[in-house]
């Protein structure tokens, strides 16, 4: 055991300008363990109703995640999240969010992931992942994100949290959001001075921006003339990142910036399809080569 | 004579949300010539009035710009234009245009450069890019850019005239309104379609992309903590391109690749001072550096 992610289990209904899809499979602990899985062994922390499906379940077995973390509420409902999408992909709104079992959820980290090497605090309630943090040791390295309502409701305990990180997973407009700066660079400095050494700021079609303690590393997205959903994302960035240097073991400034393209690589098949479509056919193979399709993209 | 330049000099009153500057000087031409002039030689192709600065003459001589080309009008004004800036840098706004000697603008191609190796013509009215091209043999390779106002107003003297080109240059608004198609890569085959072999698509702060006839290239812009003025990265954009390529002679995919680096190199020096402050003092070595700091930025 040596990833570990807490965060949500949905599903999702979705609203792209072309398509509308009634609740698939969505949550940034799916999206985020599915790509870290190609990797690593992450174990989730998260809370399902029992409508969850079963061949979901399987699925992540499947894919080797470790669900011992896994609540399953019975007679519970799933977390429900309604979104649309405009024709910019990285404009969403949230048209409706059903908490359901995701109310009552405390999440607690069984024996055997205690000893964590790296702890991801995907979007949930900053409170809750306070709760996490007192449960483990120290892991490796601690990385967390969050969305722009726990910034506006509670940024004191988000402050709490951001101090004790050693990675922030952001994109643009939360970043801004939380520094009040719209220059990316000075917000991803402000963010540094408030505890994580690492800042990786997610510009979507734009690409990615890694802030170190001393270096930049800059990476387009994918050019690509669909992007189906892009839901998931974000935290199939984060699983791609987070999974590879759980693989590598290390945190040079070569492993974070190679870290970041798996990421990249990651988030460009997740867009490829609903919810976690892509991840039913992906074949590790397919990551590889796209690897190099990121290499090749930026050689010059 | 090798690179030839054929657009505006004007005075420009720049807001930022920060500065205000009256009347300093500018024009696509200007921009592009001095970027073009740290790889080659320049010809331009303008006008300005009788009240353009005799030092901005002598210096773009001293950056050995040949002005053979250079139409100054006895008692004329030279074009002013005046733009504001938000917060967001991408974002412009003009608040008045004084066309002044511009009005009545014939560009004249002198002899020498009529077998130029490779002719740009920067932003100014379709009309007078046609009249250019009728005026010059065909040369290795014929470039383009031109702004939202001639898409709207003379689609059909553009379409001309891209039919014409190998390169197009566009920033991601324009490439948009072109082409109706809010996806970069689809509109920039549509473009490819029109007629240009090559496609840059400028996105200000975050990058450049490079449609090739079987190839992409991608490119972050260079983080910066702090954009003076965003007037004139395009144009400059352009100057490194079109001046490293004449320099190099070669059009493969790598000559392109670096060509556009060397763009985003020059754009990134122009927008750290008002006007072409930057250029005052902007040393060769300076540009190299840079071209290093790019590759350190997107390595892994």
């Amino acid at each position: 055991m040596s990833l570990v992610i807490v965060g949500s289990m949905a599903f999702d209904t979705i609203e792209t300008p072309w398509e509308r899809k009634e609740k698939i499979i969505g949550g940034s602990c799916t999206y985020c363990s599915l790509a870290a899985s190609y990797f690593t062994r992450p174990g989730i922390v998260a809370v399902v109703g029992e409508d969850f499906p079963p061949d979901v379940i399987a699925f992540l077995k499947k894919r080797r995640v470790d669900l011992k973390g896994l609540q399953i509420v019975p007679g519970g409902k799933t977390f429900h999240w309604q979104g649309r999408y405009g024709t910019d992909p990285n404009q969403r709104e949230t048209i409706r969010t059903d908490l359901n079992v995701f109310e009552s959820f405390r999440p607690e980290i069984p024996a055997s992931y205690r000893k964590a090497d790296i702890l991801f605090l995907a979007n949930i309630d900053p409170d809750l992942q306070d709760s996490v943090l007192r449960q483990v040791k120290k892991p490796r390295l601690t990385a967390m994100d969050t969305i722009g309502l726990w910034i506006q409701s509670k940024p004191e305990a988000l402050m709490r949290i951001l101090r004790r990180v050693d990675i922030y997973f952001g994109n643009d407009e939360e970043i801004r959001m939380l520094t009040d700066e719209r220059n990316l660079i000075k917000a991803g400095k402000m963010i540094q001075a408030m505890g994580p050494r690492l800042v990786i700021i997610k510009k979507g079609e734009h690409g990615a921006l890694v802030l170190g303690p001393d270096f930049l590393f800059g990476l387009p997205a994918l050019p690509t003339e669909k992007v189906t959903d892009p839901t998931g994302a974000g935290d199939s960035f984060a699983g791609g990142f987070l999974g590879y240097l759980d693989k590598t073991g290390g945190f040079s400034k070569r492993d974070i910036r190679r870290a970041a393209v798996y990421g990249s690589v990651m988030a460009s098949f997740t867009i490829e399809g609903f919810g976690i479509d892509r991840y039913r056919t992906l074949k590790p193979a397919e990551v590889a080569a796209r690897f190099q399709e990121f290499k090749t993209l930026v050689s010059f």
